[in-house]
């Protein structure tokens, strides 16, 4: 036997379970005798399938999946009387979230069509999903507190495919997005167990150089942005392998090429240009610019969406001001592809980014701060919780002391290099 | 305009549409407002993508549409371990009994392939549906007390077609089986609505009659059968139209044949052997004949799925006492259709049957007994509720009363005319 011939090409089934069994053991590292909640759109259904058989061969004792439609939600949006747009269902994540304390864990698989609800009603998009975050926040908190182990991976469906690939048939696009995703997820890698071990060793030492220099606060510079985001006092940089309360340390985002942290959500300054058409709930927002004061977002522009941006920054008061702060070089793979996702899990890790909205509680040295401790520290609270993004090849980062001297930590969209 | 054309064919789309509005408006006859909660083999979504917009357009708040997948139950039984199949989503039937409490109605589509589990281990399935049943009875206690509007239609999905017809490619079986839901259902008739008000018209003149009666027992004759079935004290027949503790008015199964009362729990005596094969919970089990003394199951024999018959009659005390008995004409057209269907919404539309398990605390004249009443008329209580049938052209029924006199109720499987 040559055991130098290539291996031969992998099956689009061959794939999948490879991304199964990441999803599964990678990014849940599920625990046996764990029950799983797994939620994916029903074009999903194949990769959904795959997840299910691998975590029942990881000794999960019981998988649920709920299917969503985008059939079914549209239908409400043409028919439904105007007073169901404050409705959701409440029993269904409380459900989740009593799920999540006994033990559970979470899979999200995304898929979803960028462009979904983008003619319908703005202002009952917005109820909709006030209502959706309203009743979900019990959920949410134990998620963004990681509470139990959960991850998200990504299918590609028929709307999302021919978004990315307009003008390919949908085969086609379909089978370009599927390769995107194989790759980012690095589930086409020889032994992908493997690269995700190396690559979770270098976001790692990319942490431990940013825990190390505990910066106050970091500036943004590029075409359109001259942005300072504090940081919050007492925070940690994450990325990569987490473990939750839970004790279990698992990969939170497959694919993920950032490390982020939590600002202080009252003293980011200046202004910054989206690089990048956010894809919220939905409705794609192009070449965002807002202005920042004392935190909080003062003007907001939009090319396009311009009236969701403005329903999402005022679903709450934490809404205009950020929870997140990610830094991402521009050369790594996933915005290497050149690609436009229309998707967050993807498009954040094609750059350094910021999201509005609550902060992930876990991004702190100390991680059982209460939530006094939490609003202390500068630590925003919100509904919602949207990324976008903001690096780009022309982007520079300093890391600025708390004597106000600046460092440079990226140049031109890459890490200068600090050990 | 000439209107003595014969109108066209209906489409397959169009019958979807008919089916759909009949559940809706029918069977449900879902309040403006009301939320919904579906649950539907992931097959059937074309036609739960239909009663999702028929539910909108009749006013719903919001419809949940809970898809289940064949190929994720049997990967429990393939790869999971030995501890799993005692664990239940009781986060989820306990989300779906709060939403029940808070005012939702209840749509579930059947299209189950009725051998799913047969070839799989009957120590594991009788744990599973154990742990289901128990973690499901708060959600199913409101169902059986008709606490809120609730109803059940079939789709026609493969495994399930062709089984009904195994002879035929999966595409005619699914097309035949689809004819013959529609033509039981009524979604064929010139005007669903009115076949279904004068069928629901004749229901309930059998059921006043019977009412009227109040017989102490009922006695049912044929080959393998001597069956004395006591019926509960103070009980009512019901059938056909059903009003909900919610003052909802709707049709519970489409279709429907039956009409149906409480048995005594331990007065049944005698021999009783089925007309029909019971299709539980994925497993055929075929040619049951049962000893009934003093109200319980004393000796249970069947061709095939004994195993899994001795299980579910040892589910609980209860799951070897009847909790229903209904009456159906032979002449029925689900029973002309000389279909066995395998499932028992038809199945049991086809032949009058008993029921193992939870009595419907409904049906008594006084609705409102608490437990310790129930219990005290004859009402019995079990996790289970599994109909079979034991009527056929060869059944004779007699009414008994209290003084043990009897009369002729149904000769050769047909009603004898009384009023």
């Amino acid at each position: 036997m040559d055991t130098h011939q290539p291996a031969p090409p992998l099956t689009h089934a061959e794939r999948l379970d490879r991304l199964a069994a990441l999803a599964v053991r990678v990014g849940l590292n599920l625990a046996p005798g764990q029950e799983l909640v797994m939620t994916a759109p029903v074009e999903a259904l194949p990769l959904a399938r795959r997840i299910t058989e691998q975590a029942y061969k990881a000794g999960a004792s019981l998988v649920t999946c709920l299917l969503g439609d985008d059939q079914m939600a549209l239908a409400r949006y043409r028919h439904a009387p105007d007073e169901a747009f404050d409705v959701a269902p409440a029993w269904l994540f409380d459900g989740m979230a009593e799920a999540f304390r006994r033990g559970a864990a979470r899979l999200a698989i995304v898929g979803d069509n960028p462009s979904l609800l983008a003619a319908e009603d703005p202002a009952k998009v917005a109820r909709a999903n006030r209502a959706r975050s309203v009743a979900y926040r019990p959920a949410l908190e134990l998620i963004t507190a990681t509470a139990i182990n959960w991850t998200l991976v990504a299918s590609a469906t028929p709307a999302w495919a021919t978004t990315v690939f307009p003008d390919l048939p949908e085969e086609a696009a379909l089978a370009r997005l599927w390769d995107a995703i194989f790759a980012a997820s690095r589930a086409d890698a020889a032994d992908p167990a493997a690269a995700w071990a190396e690559h979770n060793a270098r976001l790692m030492a990319k942490r431990r150089m940013l825990n190390d220099r505990r910066y106050a606060a970091l500036r943004f510079r590029g075409p359109g942005t001259d942005l300072k985001v504090g940081l919050a006092e007492g925070h940690a940089w994450m990325g990569g392998l987490s473990t939750a309360k839970n004790g279990i340390t698992g990969n939170p985002n497959i694919p993920t090429e950032e490390v982020f942290t939590t600002p202080h959500r009252a003293v980011t300054e200046g202004v910054v240009a989206a690089t990048k058409p956010l894809s919220y709930q939905g409705t794609l927002i192009q070449d965002i610019r807002v202005r920042f004061e004392a935190g909080r977002i003062t003007e907001a522009h939009a090319s396009t969406g311009q009236a969701v941006l403005e329903r999402m920054i005022g679903t709450d008061e934490g809404a205009r001001m950020l929870g997140e702060v990610a830094l991402v070089p521009n050369s790594n793979p996933i915005s290497r592809s050149g690609l436009l996702f229309y998707n967050t899990l993807f498009d954040e890790n094609a750059a350094s980014h910021i999201a509005l909205g609550q902060a992930y509680s876990k991004c702190f040295v100390d991680q059982n701060l209460d939530k006094a401790a939490l609003e202390a520290a500068g630590a925003n609270a919100s509904l919602i919780h949207v990324d976008w993004m903001i690096g780009s090849a022309e982007t520079d980062v300093d890391g600025i002391d708390a004597a106000g001297q600046a460092e440079p930590l990226m140049r031109a969209g890459e890490w200068v290099s600090r050990g």
